[in-house]
């Protein structure tokens, strides 16, 4: 079944409004969190809209969050999100950050005493229209075993980077530093299908193809998947997303990060506020015309999509080529969700006098 | 055979000195090309100071660079290397990041019209001692082919972030954006035995065990080694250090990097001078004070190391460990060189009239 953009979206912003979100917010929660429809990004959209009402009933979300910098430098702050929505929190770091950018060159934010953002790319997207390149990355609940490790104490922790173009769309990376999103594993646990090698250890730390195996006390495999093929370097990443975000703000990090889920509780011993996210804005010109610099990628670009195909294969990706093509036709065709999706949203709507 | 690390330095200062380069280049460039050697990375050190020589031989490498800022603003900068050595050109890159960052809070800066500048670890790491997270990209010669790409677009292009802690020793990540290095791949060559799955493709693009794979037309393999276990997150992450090195700088990318064997010609038409980098300081007290961020990255640190460790090994390891513990043992032991490597250098010696 198929749902209006729109009409998900007013939705969306009514259930936060009755949370007690101003309009503002309201309208910016709902653009951030719909966009993960519009992408593809299904397991970080609406579909996780009644999360984010648990866990305001758990009164772990502020729904009137003083959002502020506690600490800055000319092209660095530090942004306490006051237990606000992350959906929230997050573009107005990236608005500092591209401020900095402005006169600094370049913008540096991490945040503290956030909750869940929504998908990475919406932010680090913010910083196109000023002809910069955004960076953003935030951590999250510990779902992922470092390299060797039989415990969980990393969470998908993505890294978007969004870079403009002239003629060419922009570049869009926007990846989870695991092998696959927890989000495909859902797909694969509805089908009961396996997983392949390579995403899932089982709770002794061995590979298993069982997609429920996060849930039996397994984890997700960081980029890679074994020694063998560079998971110490998906581990690594998944490492620098999680300090850069948390310990340079005062976030907490790793096995500290507060569960999504609000039937779990946070630490009890918290080694800081929250979680955290770090954003990044670059002006292209302070480092050349951003003219030259957009019609060299656009060179670039086009090469790599003119690129010789392997066999079964029609063409070359650019990062952001997938989630754009499903945008367009998403915004024109209306938003799929599965049945579970519409029954949890009609319950939220029945519950608050919001219709779907 | 192992040779003492003083004798090494020593000779490989000769041969610099004996190319027409500075003193100070000369004892720069020794320190940065050895420290390859010292961490591990064996194909990055001694063993291609030979073909340093014959890029100089094809006056590709000029001995006596004026290296010089192009562009700048308080954040950022562009250096041009003057198609210097990268191993000097890259340290005079990161000095000016930190510079930057002193005042700034933050220091980037993107490199044209340099060379190889050994291992990415080693400039990431001049950020420590002043407090400062430092990052180093590269691009390099087109070894590896995009996801579903029969064509070698992309350098091994790494990545290396250095983060200081406390009592702990720093967390250093220096990785190739590819499933494994070439360096590698040349162990299993010597070996005579096949590779994983996963880290190269053949001259079609099908998966191949073949060691020898790149020699004959393949390519290696982005991280994530296929699309079902993440290479277009690889590719993304080496398309990311391209662009940034190179399209910000205006350096060659992609495909029109020069290779570093001189017995193959740099493209005629380039889009860039030279090939480049791109290097990064963060002040850790623009963020909060270094203190604080330093005992919270002991404490992360702590936790990583002490997680149960999966059936069959000993311990989790922290990014930076292995290579910190070969470089301890390689300053007292000698560094191991194999016999061809000896062979290299005694014929270079002879012919600069320097002893090994």
């Amino acid at each position: 079944m198929t749902v209006d953009y729109k009409r998900l979206y007013n939705f969306t912003k009514n259930i936060l409004l009755k949370i007690g979100c101003s309009a503002e917010h309201a309208a910016l929660g709902a653009d951030v969190l719909l966009s993960a429809d519009l992408r593809g990004v299904d397991s970080h959209g609406v579909a996780r809209l009644s999360g984010y009402v648990r866990l305001w009933e758990k009164n772990r979300i502020n729904p009137r969050p003083n959002i502020r910098i506690v600490h800055e430098t000319p092209s660095t702050a530090v942004v306490d999100g006051d237990a606000g929505l992350g959906l929230v929190v997050a573009p107005y770091a990236m608005k500092v950050a591209i401020e900095k950018a402005k006169i600094a060159g370049t913008g540096w934010v991490s945040v503290k005493n956030s909750n869940h953002y929504g998908i990475a790319g919406y932010h680090s997207m913010m910083a196109l229209e000023h002809d910069m390149i955004g960076l953003s990355f935030t951590n999250a609940s510990p779902l992922v075993s470092p390299t060797f490790s039989k415990e969980r104490l990393l969470g998908t922790n993505p890294i978007s980077v969004a870079i403009p173009a002239g003629k060419q769309p922009p570049f869009v990376a926007d990846m989870a530093t695991t092998t696959a999103a927890n989000g495909k594993l859902e797909i694969l646990q509805r089908k009961n299908e396996n997983a392949p090698f390579g995403w899932v250890q089982d709770a002794s730390g061995n590979p298993t193809q069982d997609s429920n195996g996060v849930k039996k006390g397994g984890a997700l495999l960081p980029l890679g998947g074994d020694r063998e093929h560079g998971s110490h370097k998906g581990y690594a990443l998944g490492a620098i997303v999680d300090i850069f975000s948390a310990v340079l703000s005062g976030a907490n990090y790793g096995p500290w990060v507060p569960p999504f889920v609000a039937f779990l509780k946070p630490d009890p011993n918290p080694v800081g506020e929250g979680l955290g996210h770090f954003m990044g804005a670059m002006r292209i010109d302070a480092f050349r015309p951003a003219e030259d610099f957009k019609s060299h990628m656009d060179n670039w670009i086009s090469r790599f999509r003119e690129a010789k195909p392997t066999d079964g294969n029609t063409r070359v990706l650019i990062p952001g080529d997938p989630e754009r093509d499903l945008e367009q036709a998403r915004i024109e065709d209306g938003i799929p969700l599965l049945q579970a999706v519409i029954d949890d949203l009609t319950k939220l709507g029945e519950r608050f006098e919001v219709s779907l």
